[in-house]
């Protein structure tokens, strides 16, 4: 069963504001729908370094780690070297991706179509047919796209291999400030290990409520749980609605 | 000078995907235009380790460090204990903040409200009147609230403290395949050290142009003179347009 992941969103145009990230919302959404728990999201530079580092710390700390972006024939395309150096492998040439080329064009890859061949040595293909560019794998790395649609055609590639258990979420809608249920969401808390109390004031006016306190489990009947006994707890005229 | 700064987004809130985060982008955006390169965005879960251990790499890294979220008076607030961590530095009460609630109330701090007056040991205080509550900065790192609202206010105390020379940018829209012209674009990055170049391959109908190519450097001069000698060794009907 696989229960987490990490996030790496490449690209300088990302952090200078040019262009907007989809990538990271859309994994977070469709991560969440698997049963995935998301650890961790990074957006970073062009950078080898920074990359290989953040990769590094992922692979240890979560079962999978997707990259978005840097993938490419120009200078700043450098997420394939990132993901290489992070476990100390080669780029190298990968023989079905030359093949593919050949087939292709009719002619061996050169110059910075040849970029576009190297992967890290071991890297596996993941594909059914379509899209015609494979997914690539290094060990628990997945290497996806910048550009959101082609992303967001290979994750059907991956959703397979993620079957995590789903999250179940109650929520409970109150009409006191946060402070006054503070410590009793802390006991809370502390008790259910399996439950994640989260508590979030809102300020905007037209809000019907001044807290939403959520409980989140992958056991179903933990939260439930939870929710009675904080329902118990609470003055009855304190609570707006459950959902 | 003002040059760089790291931005660390809290809560797993948005690591779930129940809350979309418009702070990351915010803070893109407003950074950029005040001339500040922006170096890494990381999303991280309320864990006070993740939080100092990345803080800790922040602060060294940039010239600032901007945390939003996790902030408040429940367990899941746990950004100033790791800001604290990050540093070495103990939590404690700090007298202005305690002064403030009981100006409001009348009463000392205790219990939920306690937790709200407690800052890294020699937190500073920024405010100008509005908003109420000040800006807290440890070292070279600014907390924010998570609540996008109160941290577009609070956004205009620092302001004035970032300083950075503005970006200059010009893009250059290409009819061919970006790997016709990944190995001039490459020479060029390379000569240029101070010039930022950038490649986009874009692939939907509609779009007027195959690849967009950016230059962008503090220096205008620079970023001119790399479009000229661009235009020069690009064949003319290669180029859409430029901007």
């Amino acid at each position: 069963v696989v229960s987490s992941a990490g996030v790496v969103v490449v690209g300088n145009e990302i952090l200078s504001g040019k262009v907007q990230d989809l990538n990271g919302p859309f994994l977070t959404r469709e991560l969440r729908a698997c049963g995935v728990r998301l650890g961790r999201v990074a957006v970073l530079p062009d950078e080898v370094a920074e990359i290989a580092f953040e990769v590094g710390r992922m692979t240890g700390q979560f079962d999978h780690v997707i990259t978005t972006g840097g993938i490419g024939a120009t200078h700043d395309d450098v997420t394939l070297q990132g993901v290489a150096d992070a476990f100390g492998l080669p780029l190298e040439p990968h023989a079905e991706l030359v093949q593919m080329f050949v087939e292709r064009t009719g002619e061996p890859p050169a110059g910075a179509a040849e970029r576009l061949t190297l992967l890290p040595a071991g890297a596996e293909l993941i594909r059914t047919g379509r899209p015609a560019y494979p997914l690539v794998r290094v060990r628990n790395v997945f290497i996806f796209p910048g550009v959101p649609r082609f992303l967001q055609q290979k994750f059907e590639l991956l959703r397979p291999l993620l079957q995590g258990e789903p999250f179940h979420l109650r929520r409970l809608f109150l009409s006191v400030d946060e402070g006054r249920v503070a410590d009793l969401l802390e006991r809370l808390d502390r008790r259910f290990s399996n439950v994640d109390v989260g508590s979030y004031p809102k300020f905007d006016p037209g809000v019907d409520h001044a807290v939403e306190v959520t409980l989140e489990s992958r056991n179903p009947e933990a939260a439930d749980q939870v929710l009675a006994e904080l329902e118990a707890e609470l003055q009855a005229d304190w609570i707006v609605r459950k959902e």
